[in-house]
């Protein structure tokens, strides 16, 4: 069996509104969803706030650890948008006007009949060196630089250029996964479990409990890259359960609601 | 005027199931609304795999940086609960059966007529010199050690934590905010709202831009220690709104939807 290509990526969130609580973050759980399907393991995510070193630190931290690093937000019109500036200094090189995106925004608004003023400006500025990403909601492109994608970060945006990233992108072998509904908790499960783990080490089995407001239960997941290394640790984990079952049926422990 | 205190906190979410999508985050929401009542400023939150060299790293640069560190997540009976081992390994301290966790849910299990397994024993597992934090809901509780605080990820827990939690830890002056919700995007209000923020330095205003499909709006937001600071920028906020609007009517530019 040959080595599965392991590619991997982080997130950054940009935005004092997603530490303020005023706005729930939607992107992370997108992105999430997206790399998984797609082979690439998202393994980190910040949030920090619009502040030019808290970006800064975070991705230079974060591009030299993964393959990919996807941001989001702060590259609108308004004077707390600053992730161009920010990304700009992370790299070392001047945050420009690119003439090809102060084109493309100077058409849209010149067809439109609005006026193209410095405000609207500022949504053409990137280091110097990017490559556009598309924006075919509202024009103003995201960029790449090295291996970070600066993307927009209201949802919409965001989703439509990380579809025009996506199939640019390296893939890895995907994680597979199978999950199994267990109607106990992880203190009933604990022990087997770690066993099964043991010996099932080409899987990663995760165990996430759910509390429904009277009892525990649990969602156990397994996961590998390749199909056939699922299925007898699948196995033994219906065995696992089956069991359980079984002995506190023997114990006199009743069915709960 | 005295120079308000500023208390700064972070939070460190560890969970595979939050990077593979399979989990959205309630907890950061949370926390986030809560610190901002609280007075206390969240100003970073990161997300990380179940695995110890990623948890080290994260809690031992955010507790580091800000006053006070929460956590969320694997702290469970499972094999893949190693929060409490990384705790411990990011302080250099051992990672112990706490004696008073073990006598409570000892007594919990004795009570319940359920058998104290290894795997529930793991619960009682804290860093040498932790103190406990409640847990109303399933009685294992989290921990205490340094400025870090280790809670549950199953958010009725976490929240249950947090509620323990919260009398204890000093606050700073409350960031205090107010919202206008302007009709008009980004790119109409960039120019003038860099204006009010430039006269207003007092205060940090924010605008964050919705989008329903068909246009962009956006929001306001101003924000300021100190209530006197927040009613002038509000109010050139609003009339911010007005002359845009009087200049589009001038214009011909009807509204639309």
């Amino acid at each position: 069996m040959s080595t599965p290509t392991i590619v991997t990526a982080a997130m950054l969130a940009i935005g004092d509104e997603l530490l303020s609580g005023r706005t729930k973050d939607k992107n992370i759980g997108h992105l999430a969803d997206v790399l998984l399907m797609s082979g690439i393991d998202l393994k980190e995510v910040r949030i920090v706030a619009d502040e030019e070193e808290a970006i800064i630190e975070a991705v230079n931290a974060l591009r030299a650890r993964y393959d990919y690093v996807f941001t989001s937000g702060g590259i609108g019109p308004t004077h707390d948008d600053i992730t161009a500036d920010s990304i700009s200094a992370a790299f070392g090189v001047p945050c420009i006007h690119d003439p090809d995106a102060m084109s493309l925004l100077g058409d849209m608004y010149a067809r439109r009949g609005m006026e193209f003023t410095e405000a609207r400006m500022r949504m053409a500025r990137m280091p110097q060196g990017s490559r556009h990403i598309a924006n075919p909601v509202s024009t103003a492109p995201g960029f790449v630089i090295g291996n970070v994608y600066v993307m927009a970060g209201v949802p919409q945006v965001f989703q439509a250029m990380l579809d025009a990233v996506m199939p640019t992108l390296h893939t890895g072998a995907r994680m597979l996964s199978r999950a199994v509904s267990c109607p106990y908790g992880e203190g009933d499960i604990g022990s087997p479990l770690a066993a099964i783990q043991k010996a099932h080490p080409e899987t990663s089995i995760g165990s996430y409990p759910r509390f429904d407001g009277q009892k525990f239960s649990t969602e156990i997941v397994i996961r590998a890259r390749d199909e056939a290394a699922i299925a007898p640790a699948f196995a033994a984990v219906e065995r696992m359960i089956d069991d359980i079952r079984r002995a506190k049926e023997a114990a006199g422990e009743l069915p709960r609601g």
